[in-house]
């Protein structure tokens, strides 16, 4: 096992992926869908990929973005890169969070980030710190890469 | 006079800029340094853009981090896209902000998010409302593009 919890995961985990990306869905959800974007290579800093990988790396970020909203049934997202911890990254592996979003589904809309903050600073004990047992995490993902195929977004 | 105030935003407004983008000074800066990069031309959706705008976008967000990390003395940076106003898009001009973060910069770190959403949301009377006048926006995007040149990131 790798210290870094992203370089820990394995093709099995990537419901969607590239050459040198993949998306796993979070542990730790803060809404239903909540993903990341992640090279597959470990890198700390957006400012490590090369123009191409840049774009690679977006353009799989929107591919999430549209089935997110396929499967939840909207149009609306958020999409965050927290780089460096002062910024709140707290994995020091680059990861874009693409957040499927739909009316009312929290009390008040922008709370989704500061939720966000509470997980990754590891802030357990609180009822935000929802995690999911890694049989569901691993039954999500494998739904996902079904919607992924029924969308033709993957193979 | 139109109707989207990013549509009305001219080429002196513009710190950086690329063929089909521009980055603006945020009116409402949430921290200091708080910028949006923009299409020039009205577009709602990050779906509006072919592959290559979207590079294009990103690229450019990715040079604007890297200016506001320089002049702000960091390498720590927030950045958000919201899609849709179920997910706090208030203008409906896609943009995405860059904030650059410092240590201590906000009592919770998370808090930037939370203010966002309330200056997108136009919840006025509050002490987050913090609305820049025209000069000093102008004064503060000369001095934006001064620095942008400086770093060679301008010509």
């Amino acid at each position: 096992m790798q210290v870094c919890p992203f370089c820990n995961k394995q093709k099995n985990d990537f419901y969607l992926e590239t050459e040198n990306f993949a998306v796993i869905y979070n542990i730790s959800p803060i809404l239903p869908g909540h993903s990341l974007v992640i090279p597959k290579q470990h890198k700390e800093s957006l400012f490590e990929l090369t123009d191409d990988e840049l774009a690679k790396f977006m353009q799989l970020g929107r591919t999430t973005a549209a089935l997110l909203c396929k499967v939840f049934n909207t149009n609306a997202f958020n999409w965050a890169i927290q780089e460096r911890e002062v910024a709140g990254q707290s994995v020091a592996h680059l990861h874009m969070h693409v957040v499927p979003r739909r009316l009312g589904d929290m009390v008040n809309p922008g709370d989704w980030y500061q939720r966000l903050e509470k997980i990754e600073s590891g802030d357990i004990d609180t009822y935000e710190r929802f995690r999911l047992s890694e049989e569901v995490l691993h039954t999500l993902t494998q739904k996902m890469k079904q919607k992924a195929i029924a969308f033709g977004l993957r193979k």
